[in-house]
């Protein structure tokens, strides 16, 4: 399973109860934190995201909209005391930033805060059964992209035939990773006659602040489905250029040149109250494309 | 007139939808901001205090709860197009921990920053109508409170009076701070012929956090008003010092001692989800205590 659920969906400006960038990827059994901006940790509070499954946080670049709530969170983690190692990775002068907040407030956090500073493109976390890689995107400052990975996806347990041959329910997640069942009698039930076989590993990108440019759809190309910022409606491209944004159409072409399956846009701007127009814009281009709605969960098709 | 309106009464971590500490000082036309933890500019937003008004911000210290909004806050007040200068008044290291924020963005505010920092105590800001001054309290780090006091509050004007004296309405505002008027005969109307005297000048005094100090009542003795914190309920009285916090009746204590009029209290710990009995105990020593709720504004009598 892997989808991805709205904390944020607005650009620099909180307006019209949207907030700053966030999302949550639940990949299986991890959460992911891609950006962060000012009140995420009120969000997760809201959307009851539990902050205690996130062991890795992914900031883009250094605008505010995107990490300005980061502190307050990491924070907060210690003062929920927070034991468990928490992985952080962004521009490189992040961590100073957070070393000299946490100097003037004596404040020492009771956890390992890892940071991994971007550098260079590439897979940035391997696991079993995921792995992260990040890509540079085309924005005022330096940007970065992530995309997501299923490596192993876990086999579908049937059930019925599992009962009927005698495992118990308590064993059914370890049939999902593939292992094979042992009764008591000694006989080895075999993992492939009571699951089904894993589906497609799925990927998802999330290609941040950028302006129009065709590489970033060299850098998702494939993915199945991809978040593009469209920070304003078609008319705006001269403005959406000068700010090293997209519009609606410009984030579509990017889909429909990387053939993905599914578009999600938002960064959406504070001059705008409804946001109807811009779902109809961009599927005039790419069909399947979606808003990012703040509280929404987004499967991976 | 002298009011506070609060916008957040929540210590370190938010929780039952309550808000780090802000609070908005109306004095006359005047609007300062003490604090801003956190979604400070979202709160205003949402009780509609207007941002181009605020030219004096003060921050007490350094811990997040009570300084994390500010960046999101100051960043917004450019993207809005402000161009007054803003002052703002706190520890040393803010100014350095703003800069590499607003560097790293590649971001130049369209306005001037004017930063003061705490060195001593005493008059910060003294103008025709108003002066602010600032103590310090005893918390885990350098922290400060603040008081804001009318110089010279203005004169209430008789309308039946001064329309019987020929006085246009549009004149009424220059009465209020002690013109006299002249018709267009050239006879000349004096001020106290249709006005009421000025009030007695109001104050306010808002004490950060702080452990319980009988200081404290000394520094802030014969304000109108107090804000004191109550992090506690009173039972919680060890803790609260290991914290270098207060307890409800701590701060009722500090309100009797310094003779105030008038007690806020608030910085509710995240334990607490109803507040009652925070309101209940203050009152048993300390009558006329109030629980600093958000959105509401409190006048000081």
């Amino acid at each position: 399973m892997l989808a991805v659920t709205i904390l944020g969906n607005n650009s620099a400006i909180p307006a019209f109860d949207r907030h700053p960038t966030a999302q949550v990827i639940t990949l299986d059994d991890h959460l992911f934190l891609i950006d962060c901006g000012e009140g995420t940790q009120t969000q997760m509070n809201k959307y009851k995201i539990r902050r205690s499954r996130i062991n890795h946080i992914f900031i883009s670049h250094l605008h505010g909209d995107h990490y300005f709530g980061l502190i307050g969170l990491i924070t907060s983690m210690g003062l929920l005391g927070r034991n468990q190692d928490l992985n952080l990775y962004g521009p490189p002068p992040l961590i100073d930033i957070f070393k000299m907040q946490l100097e003037v407030a004596d404040t020492k956090l009771p956890y390992n805060l890892i940071f991994h500073p971007l550098k260079e493109e590439g897979i940035m976390v391997k696991e079993n059964r995921f792995q992260v890689s990040c890509f540079r995107v085309f924005h005022r400052i330096e940007c970065w992209g992530f995309i997501f990975e299923q490596i192993r996806p876990p086999r579908k347990v049937n059930p019925d035939k599992a009962r009927i041959a005698g495992i118990p329910a308590a064993f059914f997640d370890r049939l999902k990773w593939g292992e094979n069942y042992e009764t008591k009698e000694g006989n080895i039930i075999t993992n492939v006659s009571v699951t089904d076989p894993a589906p497609k590993p799925k990927s998802y990108a999330y290609s941040a602040d950028t302006v129009f440019n065709p590489l970033v759809a060299e850098k998702v190309a494939g993915v199945d489905m991809l978040y593009h910022e469209s920070t304003y409606l078609k008319d705006l491209e001269e403005r959406a250029a000068k700010r090293f944004h997209c519009t609606t159409v410009q984030a579509a072409e990017i889909a429909k040149i990387a053939g993905v399956k599914k578009l999600l846009i938002g960064h959406f701007s504070s001059k705008y109250d409804k946001l109807d127009e811009f779902e109809k814009e961009a599927r005039e281009v790419f069909p399947n494309t979606h808003l990012a709605l703040e509280g929404v969960s987004y499967m991976v098709p």
